[in-house]
């Protein structure tokens, strides 16, 4: 229902309305992702956002508004770039390039901020329902990319039949995750790369080429 | 400088005040826990403990002073319960009663909250340097007795001599945080356990009974 009334809203914006919208959102990413959810108040999104207090109420009735459309804004960002690199994954040598793409994007930032989907599912899977739920379903999405590469590896022949896609996948995530995590807290990289590492010595233990599986450091 | 200042005060406090102290830490340590240190205010935590304002302000000087009384009751009982358990750590068959009692304990709540750790890590560690440096360190004692779990399996001779326990112990502890997450995130503990259960196939990847490498599902 909200989100029926809120697409015809948009449908109804004139394009400098729709250019305030986006950049509202975008303010509101920002400051949820570096600040935290609850540390953002709607006054710091409009202040960053040079809009007024009509303005921000004009396009979202309320703070859980906001939270929802930032869900929306960081997943379709981020599953966009992930769906470039997941939906070519055939190889080993592709599933680290993936790997070094993830970590050499966050080594930017000296680790800091976590994952964008992550982080928000941190701060409001329990405070928020509707949040939980929609932060869930991105990350069943993003993992089932992740499976379809690895499905993909071993229909191909670069993983033995015996690969369990979904489960490594799920192994793959969590390391990502708590890597990200580890490293927010370290401010170092270095843990979020052992820990995929691992994870993906554990997808090379499927490898069909004789040698790969767990010898590499 | 604080710290010392916090500690002189405890010693003069009486039994009368020890015990309002630790009453108002308790509720905001639960508060913080299951809403976030974000959502949590000052007055939500006089009113859950029961307390007046002169007796919170009498026993902490503002919320980052709470916040730092909380990770430190947080890993105290959480590295307590680690410890009793990693130190007497000397088997795989160890290690998976170690991932049973997590696993089981999560499970208690379906998943809900994460880690008493990992989501103070989450929420605080770009926001308060002093608490993502507190909570670094808590991490790196967390993991060194899981290190030093798995350096003794392997010098009493249940993994090989060239298991990298550092590196196991990195990749186990991203698998458990990882693992929280994701479990926080679906309210079901199963991606918690395949995400365990994933990394402690890669220690069983060293262990030196034949056959146990990369086998267990």
């Amino acid at each position: 229902m909200a989100r029926t009334a809120g697409e015809n809203r948009t449908s109804r914006l004139t394009a400098r309305g729709a250019a305030t919208r986006a950049r509202i959102l975008r303010a509101a990413a920002e400051l949820m992702y570096v600040r935290g959810v609850g540390a953002t108040t709607l006054d710091d999104v409009r202040a960053a956002s040079d809009t007024s207090k009509s303005q921000l109420y004009h396009h979202f009735a309320d703070k859980d508004a906001l939270v929802r459309e930032v869900i929306a804004l960081q997943a379709g960002q981020l599953l966009e770039r992930q769906r470039q690199r997941l939906e070519r994954l055939q190889s080993l040598r592709g599933l680290e390039l993936w790997r070094d793409a993830i970590v050499q994007r966050n080594a930017l930032r000296n680790g800091a901020y976590g994952c964008e989907l992550g982080s928000l599912a941190n701060e409001l899977a329990d405070q928020n329902e509707d949040a939980r739920l929609a932060l869930a379903a991105h990350f069943t999405t993003w993992q089932a990319l992740l499976a379809a590469g690895l499905r993909r590896m071993r229909d191909n022949g670069a993983l033995r039949p015996e690969a369990d896609a979904e489960r490594l996948a799920t192994g793959v995530m969590a390391a990502l995750q708590g890597g990200y995590l580890l490293a927010q807290t370290a401010r170092d990289t270095t843990p979020m790369e052992i820990a995929l590492d691992m994870a993906l010595d554990q997808v090379r233990a499927y490898a069909v080429e004789p040698g790969a599986a767990g010898d590499q450091a």
